[in-house]
């Protein structure tokens, strides 16, 4: 990450294993499977992060209705980013269970999806995931499990 | 099905409203948004229905895993089409409650997705899905909740 | 509630159908299931409300930890409560799901548990229920769908 | 299983670690938290187990409906007992998640719970749990996670 000529007192805008929200867009869009979403992250916080999934006419159900895989797709990205800045880029975790709630329809919209780490175990990271609008309306509420991969 | 002295011309493959294996790969045909999983239908049962999601690289995560999304969008179509086999297709129903857990990775491998209906009430149809191989092996375990659209 | 003698101006310390934290406390106190885990109503606030569960010999596993299923009472009943009193007590809803996660183990203490409504839908109340410390130790997370009873 | 040198008296009914029905059921009546529910083991197959929740007027709703902690509870300790069987009485094993949803009331009458495991893992122990009546109606699905508590 540090240029050629960083002077030796260079600043290190993160301390190290802690990611810019840049490193983990690059992240996402180094992923083949999850590009066709076109995830943005938003904003990144202690053990939470905010991504967001641009409108598309190619997630469109039945009445302009973004489809339910999307928001769960975004609900395990969301989690997984907010997992790679608590733990480090160089230690990754394996989704085990998501749990979603469908709770009402986005509507040819783009959707936030915010992830919030509720613990933090040596076997098991925990913890929820909401898709919503800029002003707060719910779409579906989640609950996400992921398993840390031991260091090889 | 067919009475002894049909003419020609009578032949109702099925009764009305259960529709047939084409009419399903058709539905998830129409659908944009599925359709770059590239779903096959491969059985139906009563109250189940077997769908195939081909293996693609575009589906691979790191260590040639089939993403974990595929398998959620699988139990989603799969429980959607044995709800359209038993409802008829006129009638549809949302998805509101998916629970997943991941079992066993799928590497580089075709998966199966097998939904099964456990109850059909009035106002919830609830069931479960698997994510397997060819020969049984496990790849993720889901529990599906839909709900009617009543009749406009 | 009024006595027959109020007079006009007599305080009503809620409005028609918001019950009091003690009415809750007798609905708790009346159901002859509920009564062995001693529930205590602690609070009460707008779709939220938190109950405490006593520590008692009879309520551990071996290595006093809390059991399980003491726990999943608590939410359930937790967010039964949070939801008669936006309801009324007039009517009534039904579990229809409830995913538990534990988390920490409870051990020899009391428990308090904080339900709260994130949807109050007409066919659907959904929300989070946590068990936890008077210090915000997490205990077991919790999501509970409620139906409500269409009244007669 | 029995040697060929076995003499009369010397039957091994199960083979070390594999634990009987009896065993199982001493297990049960030994859990002070458990013994209130009063739950009888019914049979055991290779990673199945199956209790019964007797009725009594104290598990009773309003409607004589079984209340939904006794149903959670039962595939608490129908899973537990399965994994038991399973792994042997000397190893144990603590809830993780148990996801529930209730299908239809039972109404003043006996329910039986079957366990089974899907997958056996070193770190997860995962299955489905069914509450029924003895003629198969269906009462509530749990899937439930346990995780093998390592040996000291």
């Amino acid at each position: 990450m540090k240029g050629p000529y960083a002077s030796p007192g260079a600043r290190r805008v993160k301390p190290a294993g802690k990611p810019s929200k840049r490193a983990l867009q690059a992240l996402l869009d180094g992923e083949r499977f999850i590009r066709p979403w076109g995830f943005q992250v938003e904003s990144l916080r202690n053990g939470s992060c905010t991504i967001r999934l641009p409108f598309r006419r190619t997630l469109e159900r039945p009445g302009g209705i973004v489809n339910g895989p999307a928001l769960m797709a975004a609900a395990d990205c969301a989690m997984w980013l907010a997992i790679k800045a608590h733990l480090g880029m160089e230690r990754d975790a394996l989704t085990s269970e998501l749990n979603t709630t469908f709770l009402s329809p986005a509507i040819r919209e783009a959707v936030l999806c915010t992830a919030r780490i509720l613990k933090h175990g040596r076997r098991r990271i925990y913890g929820v995931a909401e898709c919503h609008s800029r002003t707060g309306k719910l779409y579906s509420h989640h609950t996400v499990t992921y398993v840390p991969i031991e260091a090889a």
